[in-house]
């Protein structure tokens, strides 16, 4: 039995987190979505192979030290399809698909059963997904595509068990006009002539297509962990409830830590620092004096130094905030904040703060309105009030209009 | 002996504290200006009338289980003359009266062996209040209203004791072009027909007036207060001095408190907050990371999470302060702070902040400037300065001229 | 054996430092320039000759309880040589001369035992100063002043053994067409006609010139002192490495503190202050709530109350900084802060944030940015970003151009 995961994606809809690294390389609870799948497989396969295109680097990077893993690139053609069909020469004879860019909590043993499955999910929302229409027999029926009426709330959840049978049938399926191959046209054309048992996922799933969904999967999977204490921690310093704090982090004096939050290797807290529930400090992160970190996901090398508070937030690695940089994370009117997402403004969640990019460098003093996206290697002037979004690569300040009297003592 | 205690009015130049709340219903030292009188005549009287009008169902929904209370509502006609009128057909032969919007230290005890007396207060300015001019035994001769040349520094503090004689007296007044009966011309009458024992005041004495008032009258209460802690106090919380924390307060780990102090039922302060003396936080108040405040009444259920300095102010009911809201309380020139009552610009004292009615929220980043009075269901935008008074329901905001330059790296 | 302290100069580039105070007042590692060298001196030496000019009474008032100290006022001819005769009807036969802004590390024993002796430093940058050439015996064979192409890396350091023989060569050179004398002249007829000893200097020596030499020289000097804690520490304070706390200084509750730091007589901390290393607070300063001072000489009276960051800045006497003011001290691209000196634009170092001279009022959220320059008796309004240098005497201030809309509930 081995495996596939699809990571060549890009992630549009994350940008700016994805700019520098593919979809499955965002941490959530303090590693890579992808690192959480493979979790899910390594004992149950011989093999992982992971697909890779977009910033291939990066995964090839992180997990080359995997014993299981192994890479493959997908060539030219795009698409969930065209992507399994590049593990053809190498799988076993059964195998299990698992999108490279969902967090899931079932565990897949079930699927190993069946020749053909694929794991479904109930939504509330079915609409916005590829439905699944089920027979008395949970084998699947129909699939319907982002269906304006859809005849179930069951959707695909992104997890197949296949034999090679697939390859031929995906093999058989057009290249659409935008160059890609998607799974699911040989997945229509698989039900019609093999029983594809349809596996409800009864625990947490999360496609993690959208910002505030990574956040959302990390308070999940926070909700989970156990308290773990490893790094120094200095005098006065409180902490309540599962927090992990792995070796060479240290938490500085007199500060306040709330759990559930991972605090990893080579993170520096306080002294004076407040980190609240459902909080990663990814590794050699520095949240200093009088900073509070919220229900945010703070990645590598990212220092906030003094005086900032972050909140419901997204930051990327190698950025460095300012003495005093507060993000916003609640509108007035107290409805969904708003994001932009593919050039659309769409309604997030009532509380969400900012997304950043890598390598942002924030002054003094400056206020982030909710929802904003920073794009990567910023600079973003001190003292600005920054209410909508800002490109890569972009250096925005302010000057104030200063008044000047002669004081006559 | 009864009592009738004046409730019945507006209390314009505390606006806005005054635009949900009778001005008796202003909390000082922790509770309305009227319970602390309520608690100086409970024992002394078998009913206590309050006479009712603007806002009166905020003190009937207060005090309507306290059992010698009973509500009278004023009519048509204003003025105190009237307001004791109303209860005319209620009271016993003899009473006290009580102007509903003072703070009063003196035992009303010794009030209660004269048929008439009327407190009266050595003040320094008695040419701002009706004087009183006693003769060698302390009968009243005179009575000026806001005399230019006053006769006496001893003016009418707003206690009386009657009998029944009172309300034929002030139903022989006339009723003025305002629309308005006043007690004093009955009183003027009075000490012409009867002996009149002027009773001078040892003790404090605050006819709480304007809003700096409120804050000096809070702070004299709360030097008598006893230390008394009943709420969680967390771990490496430091208290020093006379502070009284009620039980369901939660103070969290690593805030400082400074008494005297008074943090009612249901109000979290901290962790790392700082209270410092002459603060009053009111039920279900919250006072978060890094946070001050000073000297301060905060109502109830208002919120300043983290990051924010209040000095000198009123805060009222249901306030929101965004990240890092600071409130200034001093001029440059050390001069008194100007604030506006009744649309003139007023001399205040040396340290005052600001005066904010109920349910205003905050942005980050704001700054108020001293003496600056904020309206109620205001929001005020990001980022702002804002130096001058804000109408009821207004949103103030800015939007900062960003300058955008591309990075070339 | 006598000694010559030549403190009469202006120290131009150090201003607004030296607005108030000569340069050798300018408190480093918590005491005056001229206190550093007085005790190198003392000692060794019967009379300590102190040549004042520029604000002298600051010297005078200071220094006047010093046993062997004596002040002698420089008349109308400026420069180092006419310092050196002013002394001239007072000195002993053998005598030090000194100059009086320099911090440096050798022991001056060494110096007694040769009649005419020049300290002489190794340095990077010879071209800036007067540069001394040696033979093998380490006699001075030539002096050049600020020379192009130095013939030596050894620089005249300032420090210097003579006999009264000085005094004719001195009375021997020319005034200056700018009205000064200066040493130099005389000392190159002294080593045409005299052995001259050169003598290296091995330990730390600074003359102090720039803004940020002296937070350089106050580093050096707080990197040797000892641990010694005298003043009040109250509850849950940490105190880390080696810091100089007074007696009847106060570290209040919950202060965290990392030496090497100083903290002066009467000066108070907290509660909840974050002082870290390199920092001095002189006498009567005040570090409150949520603040943090780094690497920055505060002198006496100052006054940071709350929820402030100084960081690598020198700020002067008697200023108060309103909450949440803010010094950068970092550019985006990382290259060293520019600072102006005498009209020009000079590269400093990496981090270098403010100079502040005396009587300086911050009201709340001011931001400066790196390298700015306040100078004394300014008000710098609530809000403002200080991207520029103020004049003394200046208030600035700014209005923000406020957008009102009508909220309809």
């Amino acid at each position: 039995m081995d495996s596939i995961i699809l990571c060549a994606g890009k992630g549009e809809r994350l940008k700016p987190l994805t700019e520098n690294r593919p979809k499955p390389m965002i941490p959530i609870a303090g590693k890579p979505i992808l690192q959480h799948i493979i979790e899910k497989v390594e004992d149950l396969v011989d093999n992982i192979y992971i697909v890779v295109k977009y910033k291939k680097e990066k995964i090839i990077d992180y997990f080359k030290d995997y014993p299981k893993v192994k890479f493959l690139e997908q060539g030219k053609i795009d698409g969930t399809g065209q992507a399994v069909l590049t593990a053809k020469d190498y799988v076993d004879n059964e195998f299990l698909v698992i999108n490279g860019d969902i967090i899931f909590e079932d565990d897949l043993r079930g699927f190993l059963k069946y020749k053909y499955a694929i794991a479904v999910k109930e939504v509330e929302n079915p609409e916005n997904f590829g439905v699944v229409v089920l027979d008395e027999e949970n084998n699947i029926v129909e699939i319907q595509e982002k269906p304006k009426n859809p005849k179930s709330n069951l959707i695909n959840a992104g997890i197949y068990k296949f034999d090679r049978k697939i390859f031929d049938l995906i093999e058989k399926t057009k290249i659409s006009k935008r160059g890609e191959r998607e799974i699911t046209d040989a997945i229509k054309q698989l039900i019609k002539e093999e029983k594809v048992k349809g596996i409800k996922l009864e625990g947490y799933w999360n496609d993690v297509g959208r910002p505030w969904d990574v956040l959302e999967a990390n308070k999940h999977l926070l909700s989970k962990i156990n308290r773990d204490i490893k790094g120094k921690i200095e005098e006065n310093v409180v902490i309540k409830g599962n927090v992990v704090i792995e070796e060479n982090a240290i938490i500085k004096a007199n500060s306040v830590i709330e759990g559930p939050a991972i605090i990893k290797k080579g993170a520096v807290v306080g002294p004076l620092a407040y980190i609240r529930p459902y909080t990663v400090l990814m590794e050699n992160t520095f949240v200093g004096n009088s900073s509070e970190v919220k229900a945010s996901i703070i990645m590598k090398n990212t220092k906030i130094p003094h005086l900032s508070y972050v909140g419901d937030s997204i930051i990327g690695e190698n950025c460095n905030f300012g003495c005093n940089t507060i993000t916003a994370n609640l509108r007035f009117d107290d409805k969904p904040v708003k994001v932009n997402i593919k050039g659309k403004r769409v309604e997030s969640v009532r509380k969400l703060g900012i997304i950043m990019g890598d390598n942002v460098k924030t002054g003094i003093q400056v206020s982030f309105m909710p929802g904003v996206k920073v794009g990567s290697n910023c600079w973003i002037g001190a003292s600005c009030l920054i209410d909508r979004d800002i490109e890569s690569n972009t250096f925005v300040y302010k000057k104030d209009e200063l008044i000047f009297k002669k004081l006559n003592w």
